[in-house]
């Protein structure tokens, strides 16, 4: 339920198309919808200026194809299932056909419709080309969130002047999602260069001792760097969503 | 040195108060100055908006007295020398006199004067009495840099009656620092309550598992809800930075 | 062994159908029987009040059958086997054919009989979809063992009105299972509540920093509610069991 | 504010001791107080039957003072002041002049008056002398809450018949509360003997490998024993809290 | 090389069925022999009593065979390979079609001969079924090192009536291998009931806070008992080499 | 109460110094013996063959105090408190005058005697100079349970020749106590050169990574020589008394 | 780009067989190529005397083709793509057909030619068999950037004669590469006997309490030996490097 | 004893000054002297080509000073004493009156004598201010060891611009020192900067998830940048003698 839905069904009421007992059985939804084994946040949007986003790796495939069955009832738009596989696609696009499914960022998009943005730009970098996947989580995200968004993958540290050479399109950037895995370094520097928010990914890229992201993740709660925050390992999408938030402000 | 410094500086040349010979001099010191010891960073208002920060835990008092010094001739407004103890101010004020001690957020304030605020509220909750010297931190270092702060403390989610008292006050603030020691459980429940960004701060109160604040930092790293970011363990000045950039944009 | 069949056994002496041999052959068995890779604990429900539960997770299929046997040729009801799966399953019903097999909770249930509860509620939340199957081992666990068992699933903080809106459902329950993953805050909310026992039960639900639960796992302990203790990691047969041994006081 | 003190006052209006006015202005205060830096939960007695407590841990002894001159005003019983020291009693004392202080546990009681019990056991169990001091908080912490408590210290499975000779106290226990450092194997024995509820508390007692009551916790939360669940190291307090619960249900 | 085998060496000279150079060809691979991948350590029975063993786990299929091609060639008996597979045994027979494997442990054994035990006993305890695995491995061990082995399996402490019903012939044991997994109280209840040595062996059997097997390392180590030291989790081979040491003092 | 001394009571029966009820009221203490705080084992060197230990470190001085006096009034010869620091031995001291203190191992020795050793000799080796506390520690011990012990210290690896000068003294114990810090290389060699039984303990020497222990346990447990066990973290007694039970076998 | 190829391309200008715009136009490429998901560092050879490495694990096999088909383009020699598989190593024999494969380092040299050595040797050497593919990931990578190599595998200090039988070998060496998994004792030892850098390599190799080569990570860490300096885990090419930078001072 | 008195002893005896017995019996202590507690390595600068150094922390002021009073017999010239305080100092100066400290490295210097450098310059760089007294430790020990020394300190990636301006500096460096803290960013960025050997040092100046420089240590561990390696958390001691070695190769 969004604004614009919201806003339909009174007018429903207005113009005769609908009666108020209607309506109310419609709105008495909210604030959730109990399908037992999920509650669908039918409020988030009115609440938040989000709809529900469906995480769906250690969910069953059962509860995920019920939840789109209801998404396509309500007829939301742009619904984001993430950490969502060929399988998970597969099963919603029979349901939904016209689903989209990022393969590279893992999320499948529900009821797809076009989207604005406010002109203002939101900068995505990864440290390497491992950390592109988790890169395109957060980018794809804050697209579909209403964003303008910017990528430069693979600008770490070991080559400064790769680095250095964008700066002007970093300097630009109103905030910036800075994704790296290994010692996480890139974030300390880039937040030594920029005077906007810095919304730093650790990702599990590495090996040996970087025990699964635990090392960017240190080094980026560490950084003496100013401006930054971090979100969890590998968490795209919560650093996407936070840089639409901060965008829109 | 920041801008209305350089200004005046370039001002005296042209009314022949200063010859261009003499500004050379004194911006040759740009964008830093070297004293063996410790690099003064002048060059960083300029790039960031933000006075250089002086971090005294760690630094030993013969340094930060000099450090002093150096901002004592630059006359630099409203410096901040964090993680200060009474010994420290002690130090300070003897080099300068009109410096200012906030105990409770362990924080001096050289050359301080008053600062104008963009009207625009960052509120700093705690969920108990004892996180208190941590959100000082957070507090003044935002209303340094120029932002209306308000304070709500001891609204943990064991009591959530008195958490949903001041909902109004907190879905009017444009940023959020959530300060939490122990399960870190605030920042869950605040991010589901509101769109704007939370910065979340662990702290280390607590004892037993709490592992000296490791259980709040995973907590919030966890968190389930959105807009949320995470500051290292205790890092108030980082929380109020941040909060200032996003409440400045 | 249970308190039933030790009176029939004591009563087919006193009708003649046995004789104090025949009986004493069979108790001598109590109170263990030894297979060598295993000591079924016959007198385990006699001190105890539970049957003994065979936690297959480890365990060679050989033994699991072994064990299964044993069970068939002593008749015990409702003998629970944890952590089981398909094919566990499918072994255990050539032996014993009317073996039942709740997927969800991963138990089997040898010899199921019906059961009786005593009337009062334990009430089985999780604060999200994936939580479930540790939810229902817990719920199956607390079902079988005599109690009246309530579950509500998908009430996290993140959306607080979907877990405020279930509030009369709560208070009225006699002990609470909270069942959570990633930060785990549904357990201090819960606590602040209510005024009944709260066992938290975190589950390796979440990705990055959940560190397989770990993160649930210091959350909980480190809850500022009244009344939480804890359980290891996805242990939703401790929960359930502890909440029925409580449940019957 | 207790049901006798919101019956006391109701009472007073009936007699035209107070009018509706004065009542309301009292009940204002519910369901907290504001004290700025702390928040007392006055509605949290009604709401889970007992009295609000006081962690002085990590608190300033100022705030300190200012909660217990709350509570002087307010005329609450038996308020609980925990993880009190010695300094911290003498400036309660000055407020509060019969406040008493249980120096082992370390405990401050304001306000103290008799307390019946229930007459169903508490047993609170340690494995070893250095455990005493949470053992004592827990067993303080159950006794003012009315509960009556039996204490049996040293009993570390090391010397197994110290245990076994006391089977028959611990049989007839209601509850137990097992307190133990080092492994905490303590627990796991209990568990296996009774068919009671077992609240586990690992203590910080030990040295090297221990990790500050890692090894117990661990310990307890992997005890193969049933009915058992664990709180938060050195969490006496909880334990004693949580087996006041169970016991009075 | 063994004592027995330098002896016939030495012998074949006195008897003229060698010359002193044959046999010092023969003893120049003393005290390794060099296979590139490998030094095998010829001297290692002269000087520790007991032959090489050869750790499978880690290393190629293709060492693994060169290896046991240069034992088939040097004829020692006996000789162990650890942590084998079926595919590993495959290969081994192969070459050497006398080797025999034991499954259960893990074990091939490369030229079996019968061997002489001393008459001392070592006992073998598990706490669960779930532990026979590396408690099979540490018993096979000290078989093949001369020793009398008594396998008890599964009498962890959550049933201590049938550890206690064992107690005769524990303490007729003259060193003890304890192996549990979970929190591994089984070793702390056993030290306080022999005055024999035992080695602890960690296994990494359980789930959630288990964490591999640290639990139970941490528990063992902490260990109030004495007389107790740990192994390597799942450790079998180490536990049975070291008790076949102390057995034969 | 040890056999000499249960010897004794029975004889002075046999001479008609003592009735059988007086003995009888001494027997009856057996097998334990309740302070309350404390439950004395006099049952243990019976068991074990050892008397028992009072380990300090966490006892309050009172119940130190009242545990030496109970040991004053029965006489037991060369009982053990350990981790006792001069101000214990001072309060000690004056209830058993003749209490003995090793300052460097932290003993006090309670009515010392002199002690005849096996003949079998105890090696007690350390990797540094630091690491001495703890190796007195388990020399003592040793030495007060009948053992005759040579120490060898400083023959860290670093300087593989001072260690490999003394190998004659090595290879001629019967147990190796092996006392190291950092990463605890010593063991791995030592192991490699002997066939005795090799006694590891970990110490907290060292600084950074050493984690207060933590590297040299690791390297311990993981030591790929033969006939290795680990002990706790600077656990000088454990190893004194295991390295004593194996040397009397 | 390397400097030979520069200089390839000025000698053509003064040739006459290309025009300097031609020359700009490939040299305007510098310092890096910019593939969007990977920016090729071609200035990095005169940067830093070493050409672009390749690290495949955690890549897409898109992106490394298109990374092969660059170097294939650009046409530099003995480009090194590490961490490479039997399917990598395929997919990119088909854009580059003499392409070598080293299975046992997994490298995939691209472009190979000959390299000359300078004369002085690097010595890697292992503690067990199953340390050889990181070993020979060093080795190889030091014989690539110009360096005699030398390797000694198998000598772990179980067994010390081995490792003293090498002693001229290891002394000869001008900087020594260790590479160990366990304990990693091997480099204490070594250290200890030389007086040229000790690069130590902590491998995965082990289990149980290992936890991933953490064990011989700290052990390195700690070791007490002079001239020690460590790497990440398992990470034999930046060994290797670091060895052939040291190699060439 | 150092190539040049053990010469000087040779000259004696060949000028008449000494018999052939009195250096042999001189010349007996190598390879170490045995002090009991202490084993000094005279044999050391022979092998090595550096002298003994004396870690001071954790050995108690009675050995230091005996070992103090050895090397005075022995006059060995510029004998470090690493790890010492003022009390350390003082002592040691009523033995040698001649000794130096150097308080802010920890450093106490006995029969201190000038050095000459071999002119190739090692380059000690800090991250931050607080990092000095490891940095001056490095830096210390490579300048007694024979090495020119560079100090640049506080140029932290968070103010690029202070580390760019000395690049030249940096680039003529032999080999470089890097000491930071915190996250320990400096070294990747230094790294990809030169092409000269890089050595890590993790400080433990930090707070909150700096957990004692394990953020800094995993950093540097997992720095992308080539030519790195890493010593111990803050052991400036360890990176100055492995920069020294390689700066004489």
């Amino acid at each position: 339920m969004n604004n614009d839905k919201l806003y339909e069904l009174l007018k429903n009421i207005e113009n005769g198309q609908a009666t108020a007992d209607d309506v109310m059985q419609q709105l008495k939804t909210l604030p959730f919808d109990d399908m037992g084994y999920a509650k669908i946040d039918n409020h988030r949007q009115l609440r938040t200026g989000y709809p529900e986003v469906v995480f769906c790796q250690g969910k069953s495939i059962e509860h995920i194809c019920g939840i789109a069955e209801k998404f396509k009832i309500q007829g939301d738009k742009n619904i984001l299932f993430t950490r969502a596989d060929e399988a998970v696609f597969e099963q919603i696009a029979k349901i939904i056909p016209d689903a989209k499914f990022n393969k590279l960022a893992r999320i499948v998009i529900v009821n797809p419709c076009p989207v604005q943005n406010n002109g203002k730009k939101i900068l995505v970098l990864t440290a390497g080309t491992s950390d592109i996947p988790v890169a395109e989580e957060a980018a794809t995200t804050a697209e579909i969130m209403g964003n303008k968004v910017e990528r430069i993958f693979d600008v770490g540290v070991a080559g400064l002047h790769r680095l250095l050479s964008k700066l002007d399109e970093i300097r630009s950037a109103n905030v910036i999602i800075a994704v790296a895995g290994m010692e996480g370094a890139l974030v300390s520097v880039i937040a030594g260069l920029v005077d906007k928010p810095v919304i730093a990914v650790p990702t599990s890229v590495g090996y040996g001792t970087n025990f699964g992201g635990l090392s960017a993740l240190l080094g980026m709660l560490n950084s003496c760097g100013a401006g930054v925050s971090v979100v969890n390992i590998d968490n795209g999408f919560g650093a996407g969503h936070l840089a639409s938030i901060i965008n829109n402000m």
